[in-house]
């Protein structure tokens, strides 16, 4: 029960500059752990050294290092063809640090763990409307989560190594949460309410214990997490009550100056359309927005949790319901516009629903796959995939709890400090 | 007159995997190059020791060779408040390599010579219609301004070490112009069309003798260069008979999965609106390119080359012409429309007017300030910054050199070899 309250950007690269003989272990043990956790089938030391250009005495000794620290394991050794002794592969331990993730929405609370080599080891989501409650009770409550996935980790002999929180809103580079206009906060000093109920989160060198994050970008690590072999650069676009959108580039969020990109929900679609809550005309979300669809759909009014809503519009669609078939062409045109900016100016060629709307992907696909064809200027040279989020719902505490991992891979030397 | 007609794209960086031996003078020669580079005032040796944790003594080797390359020169002593002899600062020389770069237009051809400091050496601006010349004639012509360029550069000692060629349209990697819609062209081999022309390029390893990519992409990186203590992230907007953008994050450009980044032009202001050159409905371009402002200020049919244009249009507009007041005040407005969808997305804080926008930016100013200030959400917590380009038109070809200089800068050891 440790933890400092300090909080700092999911994404810090650490840039070369020269190389100096004191940090040439710290970047061997991370060429080498990548190699391990990208490697498929888990590679031999050998493999190792082909591969990173370093010699064999050098990997060995880190690995040596890896394994002492509870990094790495060695798998079972893999059949071989010729003679001699096969060669253990090395995959990353199922038992070392793992990553807390949990989350605030608006109408649930989650919590999960995941470990090194990206296992979903414990997922906890619990139902809420939390719009009445205060910001202070919202958090004591997902403390008690914490608390659960805590027990769940230590039972499974894995150690919290960190812990993001996704919260649907703009979020400052110290965990103070700007604006989160459908939960209801602004200003929202999440770090400091946290203070009575300290995160179960070891503290780690070069992992804070405490990374508060926009929803929608953990949503999109998520959909990282989920489909390892998929593609690298993707737009992420989470349907819940709001509509934000995370931007994957060449495998990492691009998260803007101060983390507040992929407002997608307040793109405008048309400048002379209806007012949108943050004041503005015409903003995807008064289109495509939960309550949009719902009271296009004939059911306004009906105040549901966002997967409960995507469900409810799924079945009346698939039943044939024509109110809600329109409703959803109309969102899914809409989004089609907006995401037809976002590739005319970022040049991606994958566009993931998720959230609510990957429930929704039948209906909203096509209307979006449109658009896309009418309005991209590539279009024509190179067609973009428009696919359903791999996790839905839910997958921005997976996402903040991978990125802990992932930054204990990237950098192995704080956490076998922490070991040592 | 060498020059293998080989393409590449502008931006490949090289990601350093482990560190070997055999790369560590390259990585040390391009660490001493770059703080030469950016420090400021001309840093002395032992300066740079202190900066990079590297030794005195691989410090003074490196600056030795890289002296001896043509790459570096030795200031004169700064005066000094304290005893001994004073330590000499270190500059980028300004008589061994230059980036040549070059522009075809709609409406002018443009070839300028930038050397290793970032100084514009030679600057050609030739006007002409290319709309009704076939692009093989229009390389053709180019071609002569590029000799021009390559003479003059000769005189100044200067060795052109590549190339950078901007089109205003679409081009993949291997140099091929897809689509550039106002200038008529389509499926364009510029590499193959230039066979015939060698351009008067020098080849060094490492730096491609050409590269072919979009103006608008260029303009940014003209922008870049101009204000070296500018923003390390902006929009870059030309507005000309078309519209692009050039999105640049933390000092590089973003060009997007096949360098198709940043077509602004073809973002949607209004689904409902006109119908585009390109075939969509509602573009920017139909509502802030030069031939929708045109019409509006009551200039309709008026063939204008862009500056021409935009120095028109300032003319009429600082005389107080209702009608082009009003032409300016919509097509900002739009243009604002467009620029809060990026800024909502990427979360940048600097939009620059370039092009022929920069011109007429005391009048685009303000509808798009009001636009940002309406429709970016985060605008409450930090305001956008909207300004003039420093170049405004031609800024292209800046860039373009400038390019192939920073390469050289990165890697100089492609150009060592090549001088010794």
């Amino acid at each position: 029960m440790t933890g400092v309250w300090h909080c700092q950007a999911v994404t810090d690269t650490r840039t070369a500059g020269a190389v100096r003989q004191g940090s040439l272990r710290e970047l061997n043990l991370a060429v080498v752990l990548r190699r391990i956790a990208t490697a498929d089938p888990p590679p031999s030391r050998a493999g190792i050294a082909a591969d990173t250009g370093l010699t064999r005495a050098t990997v060995s000794a880190v690995v040596d290092d890896l394994i002492t620290g509870g990094l790495v394991a060695e798998a079972a050794p893999a059949p071989r063809a010729g003679a001699g002794r096969p060669a253990r592969g090395l995959r990353l331990a199922a038992d070392g640090p793992a990553g807390l993730g949990l989350e605030i929405n608006v109408d649930y609370l989650a919590a999960c763990v995941v470990d090194l080599a990206g296992t979903v080891r414990h997922h906890e989501v619990r139902r809420a409307d939390l719009r009445p409650v205060s910001p202070a009770d919202a958090l004591a409550r997902l403390a008690e989560l914490a608390g659960r996935a805590h027990t769940a980790a230590v039972r499974e002999g894995l150690t919290l190594a960190g812990a993001t929180l996704a919260v649907p809103g703009l979020v400052d580079a110290r965990g103070l949460v700007r604006l989160a206009p459908n939960l209801g906060w602004r200003d929202v000093d999440v770090p400091a309410l946290l203070t009575g109920h300290p995160l179960p989160t070891e503290p780690v060198d070069d992992v804070p214990p405490l990374v508060v994050e926009n929803e929608a970008n953990l949503a999109a690590l998520g959909e990282l997490h989920a489909r390892p072999d998929g593609p690298r650069s993707f737009l992420h676009v989470s349907g819940e009550i709001g509509i934000g959108a995370g931007i994957v580039l060449d495998g990492a969020l691009f998260r803007g100056a101060r983390g507040w990109s992929g407002e997608l929900g307040h793109v405008t679609v048309d400048p002379a359309g209806p007012t949108c809550r943050c004041g503005a005309r015409g903003c995807l979300e008064t289109y495509a927005g939960q309550e949009a669809v719902l009271a296009a759909a004939g059911l306004a009014g009906a105040d549901l949790p966002a997967d409960t809503a995507a469900r409810r519009l799924a079945d009346l669609a698939a039943a044939g319901d024509p109110a809600t078939l329109d409703a959803l062409r109309a969102a899914g045109t809409a989004l089609g516009v907006a995401v037809a900016g976002v590739v005319n100016l970022l040049d991606l060629d994958t566009v993931v629903l998720g959230g609510g709307y990957a429930t929704l992907a039948p209906w909203l696909r096509p209307p979006v796959v449109a658009e896309l064809a009418d309005r991209v200027l590539t279009a024509a040279w190179s067609p973009v995939t428009v696919r359903a989020a791999a996790l839905g719902p839910a997958s921005a505490a997976v996402g903040g709890a991978g990125a802990v991992v992932r930054r204990i891979i990237a950098r192995p030397s704080g956490w076998l400090a922490h070991a040592g």
